[in-house]
Formats: structure tokens, C-alpha cells, sequence
């Protein structure tokens, strides 16, 4: 018997056709174009069908549909309540998705689901306290707490990129001023690979020419590792506000073991190595839990959606 | 049958006969004098003694002995890690408290002891999932998972008030900049108060002349209720900074309850209403958490030890 994920992002619709030992046999990936939430949940009934096809096995196979999306979903798991990225506020779209395609289907806020699978099979295992923190445009995470996955002491979830660092900084897309992701997110970077590019930096101009991209989060990491001065100093910066954000989750919760994921994750031993002597000077414990990259990439969130 | 209770805080030893429903029969403050632990533990003695005679009560009806200290303590709860007020540095002050004693005796850091006090019989009862912040000198906390005192995921306890909540702020005691303690705490309230007060502020100079002290956290609040703009404005300030640093626990936590312990506790309405109105507008929530004084005063670290 197989399960189906499925990972709606902003961009695009991953989805995989995963067996009993949570590999994923099938993959495809689309564009995501907004549209209404029964268009949408039919759209993904037609990509269940393909992915079945792909792999030659009938549809009845299949016994369970998870879905994961980038917003805040009511305690009991049935509605997503406000996804913005995706134009859904107060959809019901665990039934919808479980009258169209006659199957059982969960439904799981996609830092929930990347957790899941981190702890269940990646980075996480083994660990009966953890964290995961993603790091992209925005930041989000999840905690695994005594081996469960922990949704807030009331049912609403945990906002780990909305945890103030900055009183008087900048204003946050969620309103308040200073969170977490103003400073440690990928879009962080972004903004500061711009100002250096328009500030006319070398490294990057010639990043642009052979990449075919302007500016990025990812070409600032690459000229900081190939020594560009300017962008090392940035990502030296970037290093420091997210070993503060870190130090207080630890303080906090003091969990055994961090992954980060995300894109940023990607920067591999150049990320981990200078966090951890950071964090060493930051965090209030002597203790230090383990800092690493998540494992599953792209492909947690729709493990964890079946999980 | 009773059982003692010991808070050993940097100024005073409190201490009190507790009977089965945990309430406090009889009660001892005394001065903290700084001294070897073993002459620590044998002083303890004697003020147990001392509470059961003033009790008529042999000191052969007290089964337990719980001390509260703090400082940090081990994972088995033997042994004071670092009480820096105390002076105690990796001392197994359990098995001295216990042979000198000849009782089983229980040893906790003071702001869990405090939590468990409130969450059995306080402000927090009946709460699954609740947080305890005490503005002291410093900041303390406890949280409250699934019912149970949360040490931290790996016994490292937690520390709420070395959250950093501004990147570019003050250093805190604890070597990191601008943790919640540097900007919440009462500590913050005094400095204030000293600085409005040798800038002549006369509401602090009238307080001061009816009330024999100089300036303090107590003497702002006071002043600030009494309609003074300057301390007014003080302690509308403080309250944007405390509202931060809840909200961010909030967001992390999701908790039912938080209650607020500790001097600035005391200031009741005045506190509790303008927090109220400052959260509901940081939170990423839209159902917030109820936001309570704690309860139990100065007892709750005594209760609790013996828990």
C-alpha cells in the first residue's frame, strides 16, 4: 500500500507517492496558480491519479492523503484558518480533499510536517527533544517535546520565527517590530545581496554573469565562501543574529539537538561551525545541544504530511 | 505529619511547618548570612527545630525537608551547580541537608519551586499549560507542560529571562546582551527611579520623605498610579518592553495561563490591564492566554520545595 503527500507552497505543489518504509517512489512537482480551495483540491485528486499512473499502480493502492501548507490550521486539524501565500482563510479543506478523492486525508501546517519527518526518519532521530528551524523566505519550525511533536500548550501551533530579538528594529510581515525572521531569515539576506549588488560588489556581479541570476541569499553564501570580503562580513552578521535567536530557543527549551532546513541549511559545515562557537559564548548552559543541517530537504514536508 | 519548607534567597532564609494541605502553621524569616554550605545545612537544622517547638510538635512529625535555592542544580537534584548569590559552587547539598538532618530531604531551584507552588494550589491551578514569570532583581520563571514542571528537554532547566529581546541593548549578569532580564525586570524599574529621582523628580522625593526610603521599582509604581507623568511614562515603557517579551513567550509556548510573580507582581490591576491590552495587539494568536498575579507571595518557593 502506498500514501500520498502533497507540499503546497506559494510557488509550487510538490507532491510524492511514498511506500511503507516512507521512501518516496514517485515524485512531481508544479507550479502553484491561486486559485479556489475545491480547484485546488481537485487539482491535487488529478496529480494523485498521475502520480499512480507514473508508477503503475491503481489508485485504490493508495490509502491515505496528507497535505501540508504553509499556514495555521484549527486544533482539530480539519480547516486551514489563515494560509495567506495561498488566498485560503477558513477552508475546510481536510473534507473537501476527503469527498473528492473517497480517502482518509490529513492535514498539517508544513513546519509541522518537515519536523515530523526530521525526527521521524532525518536529522532528528533518535532525539526525545528537539527543534527544527527553517530558514527561507520566512522562518518557521516545529519542537518535539518528550518525543511528540508539540502544537502550543492550547492547540495553536508555535511561531519560533516570531520571537522579538530586535526592540527597535524593523517592522515584521506579522506586525510586530523585530522578530526573529527580520533578521535570521533567508529574505534577510536577500535584501542585503541586493544592497551589495547595487553597491556594485565585484564578486557578486561575477556570480550574476556565470549563474544567470542577479542577486540571492545563496549567491551572497557562495562569494562569502569563495572569500569576498564584503559578503563575509554580511553572512559574519547574519551568524551573530542567528546565533542570539538560537541561544534563546535553547535557553528556553533546551533541547538535545537543532537542524536547521530551508535554504539556508544548505550552507552545510560553513553555517554549522561558525554557529556553534557562537553559540558556545551566547547559550546560558555549559551543555550545548547539537547544532546540524536538517537531512530531507525538499521532500520533509510531504514525508511528514502522511506520517 | 508535616514538612519543612526552606527558601534560601541572597538576603534571607524563609522557612515554614507545613501541614498536610500545604498550608504554612508556622513561619521564620531570617537574615542570610554567607557561610560554608555545611554550616548552611546545620543552621537549617536549627531553624527546624526552632518551628517545631514554636508548634509544640516533635521534630520527629516532619518527614520531609524541601529547599529551595537560587541557583542551578543538577539533573538528579542532588547537587547546587552555581547559586552565585549563595556562594555555592557543586555542592551536594542534598546529602549534607539529609545527613544532618536524618530525614529525606528535596532540592529544587527556587523559580520551578514557585511554579510548582502555583500550579498545585495558586494562581495557575487547574492549568494543563501555564508559565510562571517572577520579576525580581532578576527574572525567573517556570513553565507547566502537560501538567508537569518542564525542567528543559535535557534537565538543564530554563531560563525565561535570558530570552534576548534587544540585539544592540545593555549587557545582562548573565554576559549576553539585552536579554528580557536587562529591560523586565525590577532591577530595570530601580534604575529608573534612581535616575528620576537625582533628576529631581518630586513625586519620588514626596515618597521618599513618607516613606523613609529613597527611590526603588515600588516607589516608580506607586508614583506612576498617583497620575506622576514622568514615572507614568516610565512604567507605560516598561510595559511595552514586558508585553514584548510575553508575547514572545506566547508565541513559543502557546500557554493557557501566565501569572506574574515577584515585586512587581504586587502592582495587581494596574500591571495585569495594560499588559492585557499590549499583548493582544504583539500575539500572533487571536485567543490569548489569561494573564494573573501569582497568588502565593514570598511562601510560594517554601510550598513548592516540599512538593
Amino acid at each position: 500500500m502506498f500514501r500520498i503527500g502533497f507540499d503546497i507552497g506559494g510557488t509550487n505543489i510538490a507532491c510524492g507517492l511514498i511506500n511503507e518504509e516512507f521512501e518516496i517512489v514517485e515524485k512531481l512537482n508544479i507550479p502553484f496558480k491561486k486559485d479556489a480551495p475545491d480547484a485546488i483540491a481537485r487539482r491535487l485528486y488529478e496529480l494523485s491519479k498521475d502520480l499512480c499512473n507514473k508508477h503503475s499502480t491503481p489508485f485504490s493502492n493508495v490509502e491515505v492523503i496528507g497535505v501540508c501548507i504553509p499556514g495555521s490550521i484549527d486544533k482539530q486539524r480539519n480547516t486551514v484558518l489563515n494560509a495567506y501565500n495561498l488566498g485560503f482563510h477558513n477552508v475546510p479543506f481536510r473534507s473537501m480533499i476527503e469527498s473528492i478523492m473517497g480517502k482518509p486525508a490529513m492535514l498539517l501546517n508544513d513546519a509541522d510536517a518537515a519536523t515530523l519527518a526530521e525526527h521521524r526518519i532525518g536529522s532528528l532521530r533518535n532525539a526525545k527533544n528537539a527543534v527544527l528551524i527553517t530558514i527561507g523566505t520566512g522562518i518557521g519550525g516545529g519542537i518535539i517535546l518528550n518525543n511528540c511533536l508539540f502544537h502550543g500548550g492550547r492547540g495553536n501551533g508555535i511561531e519560533l520565527g516570531h520571537i522579538q530579538m530586535d526592540v527597535h528594529g524593523e517592522r515584521c510581515t506579522c506586525g510586530r517590530i523585530g522578530c526573529i525572521e527580520t533578521l535570521c531569515s533567508a529574505g534577510y539576506l536577500n535584501r542585503q545581496a541586493e544592497r551589495l549588488y547595487f553597491q556594485g560588489n565585484a564578486a557578486l556581479h561575477r556570480y550574476a554573469c556565470s549563474n544567470n541570476e542577479s542577486y540571492s541569499a545563496k549567491a551572497l553564501i557562495d562569494c562569502a565562501k569563495e572569500g569576498d570580503e564584503a559578503c563575509f562580513s554580511v553572512w559574519n552578521e547574519y551568524l551573530g543574529y542567528l546565533s542570539d535567536a538560537m541561544a534563546s530557543i535553547i535557553n528556553i527549551l533546551d533541547p538535545e539537538i537543532i537542524a536547521i532546513g530551508g535554504g539556508v541549511g544548505n550552507a552545510g559545515e560553513f553555517l554549522i561551525k561558525g554557529l556553534n562557537e557562537l553559540i558556545a559564548e551566547k547559550c546560558f548552559f555549559d551543555d550545548l545541544p547539537e547544532i546540524v543541517c536538517a537531512s530531507l530537504g525538499n521532500d520533509a514536508g510531504m514525508i511528514g504530511a502522511i506520517m
